[in-house]
């Protein structure tokens, strides 16, 4: 109910900003600009056609909504708003950001042009962040917020409320950070407990002490994990002498789950892991999708010579012929569903290092019930329905279905499993390899069973 | 590199933990308690053994952290342990959570267990939980924190700056919410703007006044949408009369965030949506991903099926069924492609009501490019490979791979869009829905184009 509101809206939104486009009404188009919130502006702006998205950027300010409106856009939109845009301009919008989000939004232009907005800055910025731009992307350094102040831990609470007062720059504060006299980062306080506490208290007092922080270099989705297993709002970035080099906020941190998410879901559909995908061109598309289907296409070249090498048999017993999707197909599904489990499982930790073998095992038990059970029932069915065949057939179909779906399990585990050990990203295209090792496999078994059992 | 530490700190907390059980070191056991995590021990459970888990939970205290644990417990074995446990405790160790928790953790209790607990609490209590259990399950009303307490837009500053002081009970607070004379809610504001404002100035000149509200009964999936939007901390829960209910807080959101992704991917791969499946017995991991595979055993019987009645195609052209694995299998890979992109682009709001036809165009389109690609590569290797059977054996293959992604591309596109407006979610097992159905249409195609262009 609430979603269609939602969806409702945005469509309200952008029909507004397409009638005053088209009567050229600079004026109000500015007006509602400002009316609307960065972030529904970003979504809108996913409908516009090129002409439409600079026609509105060019009336944008250089104020923070435009800065926190670059941010939340698509990469593939900001990049081409700015690659027509002047350096001047670039500058004078992103001067208005936090640093993190400078350096974001500069990692979208190619290198000449972010060096000659860089350039046009003053040299304070210029450091943070060309230093920022240093850590690797999808690292903690690279989203960390840096306007941030730490408090020494021997002030009182009354001093420290005048201090806070006093940060007009600092970003959100979500906590407060305390610190020794060498300014390692010693505690933190909530908001809160300043707020309730005597104002003579000192900090020390009344700080928390066990800390989690992580590394400018620890990877995003490490981060993400610590937010979210500690309800945590922010996290410290720490050095390696503990002094505090900034934080991640909790909304970045949703962020980074929703966007491994969606590359985990491309990923294993074998789609490439661009999640911007749906905005590309039909042979953009068509060009991150083809390196999988190509794997899976050499697989159903090896699955027709294995037929072909078998073609004596399908001579005698043409019948075979007609199980040979159900076998595969079986094989393909049960081994994605276990795949699928697994490669989530170490998403989100339930599959930690040291419970491979007790995970893969359960797989093959899963394997083998169900492989029984529709074993059974697909040899019964071979029976019935191919009567005047071989009389061993309905058992060759059965054990082979059998066979196909517990090898599909294996399978199906051992991949990611075995990716990781690798310390390659489980989900990179787990899902085709799995279905193209069954179609292989699967046809394999088949025939390989049938000429053990059949008279042929 | 920080992923193994974050690992490796489990394993050794386990393994104290079993040291300890171990030698029945219960003081030793309660310290250790005391000194770790909840949502660290909630992880460790995971690892122990029935009698472990139960011996843990024996000597745990009934204060907050036990409580804040038992939400962070896996369902599965928060009911095991509350099972076994007698009124008295459960209700001791609820009472020292936030009303949301209790009623979580009452809700995994069986309903005449959690009514006996109820009947332990204070008539207040009773009542609160009561209401908040009478939300639907992943509603907002479900999972709000209703300890909040609002601030009358007339009051200065420095008098909102006390009032705060005086909240012992109010969970962390995030924001502060305003109400008129009515007490319905007209804005809000943060504590930064609270702190750094003058004492003599009134809430109403430093409230935000556009505020976004969700009702009690708004799905989880929206409120979560709304947070992940707008970069929120809380959303506030409205009644119709705008009074403020509670609040939904951003560290739940980003367990919802996880916790629907996880569903979707399991959902995909037709493996329930359980997302303890890993917790689960063989028995029942068997149980919940039966379902999926009958529907794909039922088509394989139809593929089977539609192969015996073309028997007399493949008697004169036995080279036929080799191909029959790549087709359905290149089909049902690309249109997984399809229906991942389009199903995830839902569930993050990058497919729109509205935009639809677009996508399906464009899949379309891919398919297009993708089809003839594969089919001219597929085409000359049957040419060669088969250069003594039918010499339009080639043109068939190239044209059946071709036809079979096109139709993989628009089947995989239209299941999950057809799903969504008959408002089921399109996650629903629109995996092995795609594969099953590639299997059979690609199947009779093929043989239908056969038919049409061999001399048979």
């Amino acid at each position: 109910m609430r979603k269609e509101l939602f969806d409702h809206e945005i469509t309200i939104l952008r029909d507004t900003f397409r009638r005053l486009l088209r009567r050229n009404a600079n004026t109000n188009l500015a007006k509602l600009i400002n009316k609307t919130h960065p972030a529904d502006l970003a979504i809108i702006f996913r409908y516009f056609l090129d002409e439409e998205q600079k026609h509105v950027f060019s009336i944008m300010k250089a104020n923070e909504p435009t800065a926190a409106f670059l941010v939340e856009l698509d990469d593939i939109i900001l990049q081409k708003l700015l690659e027509e845009e002047n350096s001047e301009r670039i500058s004078a919008l992103i001067r208005q950001a936090p640093v993190n989000d400078q350096s974001y939004i500069l990692g979208n232009l190619n290198e000449e042009k972010a060096q000659s907005v860089i350039d046009l800055l003053k040299l304070e910025e210029k450091e943070e962040i060309e230093e920022l731009m240093g850590y690797p992307e999808d690292s903690a350094g690279a989203m960390m917020t840096t306007d941030i102040f730490t408090l020494w831990q021997d002030i009182t609470c009354g001093e420290a409320l005048k201090t806070l007062q006093d940060q007009e720059d600092a970003e959100m504060v979500f906590y407060l950070y305390i610190t020794d006299d060498d300014g390692r980062l010693t505690g933190v306080a909530s908001l809160r407990a300043l707020a309730t506490s005597q104002s003579g208290t000192k900090m020390r007092d009344i700080m928390i002490k066990r800390v989690h922080s992580v590394r400018p270099e620890t990877d995003q989705e490490d981060v993400a994990k610590i937010v979210a297993q500690y309800n945590y709002l922010a996290v410290p970035v720490l050095d390696e002498s503990e002094h505090l080099l900034g934080i991640v906020t909790v909304d970045d941190v949703v962020d980074v789950i929703r966007e491994e998410a969606t590359e985990d879901f491309l990923q294993m559909a074998g789609a490439g892991k661009d999640r911007e995908i749906l905005l590309k061109s039909s042979w953009e598309n068509a060009k991150a999708r083809l390196p999988w289907l190509f794997a899976s296409w050499v697989g159903g070249i090896i699955a027709a010579n294995i037929i072909g090498a078998f073609e004596h048999m399908l001579e005698s017993i043409l019948a075979l012929a007609a199980f040979i999707p159900v076998i595969i197909g079986m094989g393909g599904n049960i081994g994605t569903q276990s795949s699928t489990i697994i490669v989530r499982g170490m998403a989100t930790g339930r599959v930690d290092t040291g419970s491979e073998l007790k995970v893969l095992f359960k797989e093959i038990r899963v394997g083998m019930i169900l492989g029984v059970l529709y074993g059974v029932l697909l040899g019964l069915f071979a029976k019935l329905k191919f009567m005047n065949s071989d009389p061993m057939l309905g058992f060759v179909v059965g054990m082979s279905i059998c066979a196909s779906m517990l090898i599909a399990v294996a399978v199906g585990s051992l991949i990611p499993l075995f990716l990781r050990k690798l310390d390659i990203d489980p989900a990179i295209a787990t899902g085709p390899f799995v279905t193209t090792s069954i179609d292989i496999l699967g046809v394999l078994l088949y025939f390989m069973i049938a000429g053990l059992l059949l008279n042929i």
